[in-house]
């Protein structure tokens, strides 16, 4: 389901690396689990890194019920935004010069998840993008945990994605300055699994470790 | 130089992940030069990746002068928040699930950096930064593109930063249960350089590509 890009979101400045399809969304969505949070708090802005996660067309992100963020976003305009650092892009000028990545802005109005049955479908489908297969391998969550973890939710209805991939583009008349040009991947990668030290003799790294679209 | 954490800026939810030192903060800013910076416009949020680097006590992000954003953002409040995902910490318990990660934000009153050779400084320690001593092997930069580059700053005044490293943390009575419990380290690695295919014959990939404390 694509959405015509509303005037808040539409990007003005390159249009080139714009999208607004909702199959790119949920690819970059998959990819990088880690969001960075915009609320408006006394007229300021504040920006925090948490976990999000989708399922079907709501976002989801989480945190303590102690955070004085969380307890102050119902019903609060927000804005989360999910990048990739893909690269860096050498160019023969240093104006030329850029990053490939991908990034998804999403505007929306924030609801608290409260109701335990939601938010415990909620967490479990984050477990499970991270882990497949692991929630019935824990022991169970507890009413009193649930009642400490805020989960927040929002529509996903206006967002925009702003990418960039490939070669580095130079100015025609560069193209013969004696520099060199090129990419410099950047990738985020999972290493192998250390086990705690205190772990009962023969429980094995769960076989679900996906790795989310990374490495 | 450490300063005593504002009011605004005191992290209230989990105390022995917090620190205030510049020591810390200036790492995390060398670590990871993508950020996220939140402004307020018509009194929403907005949550933008861009590139930041510190130069002494001031940290500086910037992008094209026809954004929007960047248009708008003298003498307004902003948060730029660098974050890295370092993680994903597997307990015997979904509540102990956690996620290792540095992250640092920064609260303070945006300037745009107007003066030509403040501006072209700032630019040339960015550079610097991404592929130390590559700025003077580029083509000169001209005052039209000077001018199509805006440049933003503001004081290291009102920052936090949060962290976590290390091993699962789980409930004394829940070691004994039967689950599979450890780090999945995650890593922001640069790959191999790859030459733009229009590169002249002899030129080399610069040797100043330091991963910035990636890798």
């Amino acid at each position: 389901m694509d959405r015509p890009a509303t005037q808040r979101v539409r990007v003005k400045r390159v249009n080139e690396l714009a999208r607004y399809d909702r199959d790119t969304l949920d690819a970059i969505l998959a990819a990088m689990p880690m969001c960075h949070v915009g609320y408006v708090f006394d007229g300021r802005p504040y920006v925090t890194p948490t976990l999000q996660w989708r399922i079907g067309d709501h976002i989801y992100w989480h945190g303590s019920a102690a955070s004085r963020m969380l307890e102050a976003v119902e019903g609060q305009p927000v804005c989360l935004t999910v990048s990739l650092f893909d690269g860096l892009v050498l160019a023969r000028s240093a104006f030329n010069f850029t990053v490939n990545y991908r990034s998804a802005m999403l505007l929306g109005t924030a609801r608290v998840v409260a109701e335990p049955a939601e938010k415990t479908e909620a967490l479990q489908a984050l477990m499970e993008i991270l882990v497949a297969g692991h929630w019935d391998q824990l022991r169970p969550m507890r009413s009193q945990e649930l009642k400490a973890t805020t989960v927040v939710s929002m529509p996903i209805e206006e967002f925009s994605i702003k990418l960039r991939d490939g070669h580095t583009i130079d100015d025609d008349e560069d193209y013969t300055f004696p520099v060199w040009a090129g990419l410099v991947p950047i990738r985020t990668v999972m290493g192998a699994p250390e086990a705690d030290p205190r772990n009962l003799e023969g429980v094995v790294a769960p076989p679900g470790l996906a790795g989310f679209g990374v490495g």
